[in-house]
């Protein structure tokens, strides 16, 4: 299967990792609106700019598509469902109806697949809650972030005045988490979830004590959760905040035989680096795009609508064999 | 959609509760080899002798088998596969392959779809396994039992001479379970993953030292294992050990960029009845098997076939709206 990535950055990089554990799938073309010239990679693949990317129509098997949700996935993934099998990671919940129904539009033209929003969350906690309600109908659903770096909040961190750095970590409460997992079906605000830590590198002679204001002060981002900042020069950031980790859990608790015993369904992920999972995700489905699209089937499609066998380089029978 | 299950012990007992919560299905008929005069149901279905189940045949949309894996199942599942859509939880993971061919043969023939091994594990367990399998391909695999009821060893205590009754916990060790999860990639032993508790009743004047003694160094079900026994009263047992609990674990744990970075990969289950909630995965799978068929297949099915859409009585309209 040949594969291709539009998008070198963090997601890319992975993608371009992942691909080396899985020897059914090549790696042929890395494009991107940079100049080729200036790209390192670390693979043999081709890198082109996407200039060229309709020369590749019928070199490629699956495209997956490595930009961001706010601007780039709602007009790439339409777009090049076009001309190939398609990826994406798009996670802009609210929006999601609205790219399926553009991409399903696309892709039923062209006679090819996209499959959207794949990677953890949406992804893998999607699936996680979508199999525990048909399980367990009468129930609550939770889910927690963390602990992990949250690259929305370290930017909004960023603007502020007097800032030259920052990493802000999502943690869930430990106590919420306990009273979930207990079946006691608390009903929890959002301070009550999670709590928010800034690590920050101020700029010298900035006023320390007002950017600490503004973070906890700042609507949305911060005003709704206990938040705790911490200056720390850039040297501790680059030593001990480059990574960027992330995971958290996805609890569904219900109830059998008319609420007479209590059941709890919980899917945990800690993950080293947030980018490289997801991109092993959605190499493991672009797999599935594949052998969909060889089947002739066409349209948009997300995590809940692709057999679970169709992720994996194992045959049917093995998986029975091994895995069931 | 209309059901029927064959079967009225406890995961019998299970579907009928379940059915109660999925408003799209009727549960019409439950049969019986027993005389149907004996069973006191708990619904409104009829209940009938099982040699009239051929009547039924346009009558039923899904049968659901509540045998046991030893000796029904493998004879019935293949059997009614041939009148109608089956599910089972056919658990003798040895023995899947066979299992797979035989109903595979008949539903086929018929047909029809048989969706066969769903429950936890195999099932649910087995669902995360793979797909954890596909997404992080260089990793190690782990599944902990417990803390819940074996039947089988309590079966085989109640089988030594001078026992009354007994229960038997299954309990995972704690220092292996964190050690997995600190990504330490342990090889772990019988002996060091779970541990072995036995409520026992022993009849009057029975030789207590010799029954802990014949426990303890039964083979395959105790002899690898650290082993406790306890000595209780009936009412005891009764009173404190009446449930039927259990649960466990799959996790993964893995590498990405060559071992830059882990993951791991849990999934939980904490169960108050163990057959009440397998009931429940086999009536979301019910309605995935007559969903299937209505779209014109056939043959024999594992949770690794189904996309998880078809488990839902929700439209992939709402799924992706709510859960996605």
């Amino acid at each position: 299967m040949r594969l291709a990535i539009l998008g070198y950055g963090n997601l890319g990089r992975g993608v371009e990792h992942a691909v080396k554990q899985n020897p059914d799938i090549d790696l042929v073309a890395i494009f991107t609106r940079r100049n080729p010239q200036d790209l390192k990679v670390n693979s043999d693949a081709k890198v082109l700019n996407v200039s060229e990317i309709a020369d590749w129509k019928d070199k490629i098997d699956v495209l997956i598509l490595c930009g961001g949700s706010a601007t780039d996935l709602p007009v790439q993934t339409p777009e090049y469902a076009k001309m190939f099998n398609v990826v994406d990671s798009f996670d802009t919940h609210a929006k999601i109806p609205e790219h399926f129904a553009n991409v399903d539009k696309s892709a039923k033209e062209s006679g090819k697949i996209g499959i959207i929003s794949v990677g953890w969350d949406p992804g893998l906690f999607s699936l996680n809650r979508m199999y525990a309600n048909a399980i367990l109908p009468e129930g609550k659903d939770y889910t927690f972030w963390g602990k992990g770096v949250s690259q929305g909040h370290s930017d909004a961190i960023r603007r502020i005045d007097g800032v030259l750095d920052a990493k802000q970590y999502t943690i869930p409460v430990e106590k919420a988490l306990t009273a979930v997992k207990n079946c006691e079906n608390p009903e929890l605000t959002t301070r009550e979830k999670h709590t928010r830590e800034c690590f920050v590198v101020a700029k010298d002679g900035a006023d320390k004590a007002r950017i600490e204001k503004e973070i906890k002060e700042m609507p949305n981002y911060f005003a709704d959760y206990d938040t705790t900042v911490h200056f720390i020069s850039l040297d501790e950031l680059k030593a001990n905040h480059s990574g960027i980790p992330h995971g958290g859990c996805v609890i569904r608790t219900g109830v059998t035989a008319g609420g007479a015993n209590n059941h709890v369904i919980e899917y945990n992920l800690k993950l080293d680096s947030n980018p490289e999972f997801t991109s092993s995700v959605l190499v493991a489905y672009a797999r599935a795009a594949y052998r969909l699209n060889k089947e002739g089937q066409s349209g948009c499609k997300t995590v809940f609508d692709i057999p679970p066998a169709y992720l994996s380089a194992k045959s049917g029978e093995e998986l029975r064999k091994t895995m069931l």
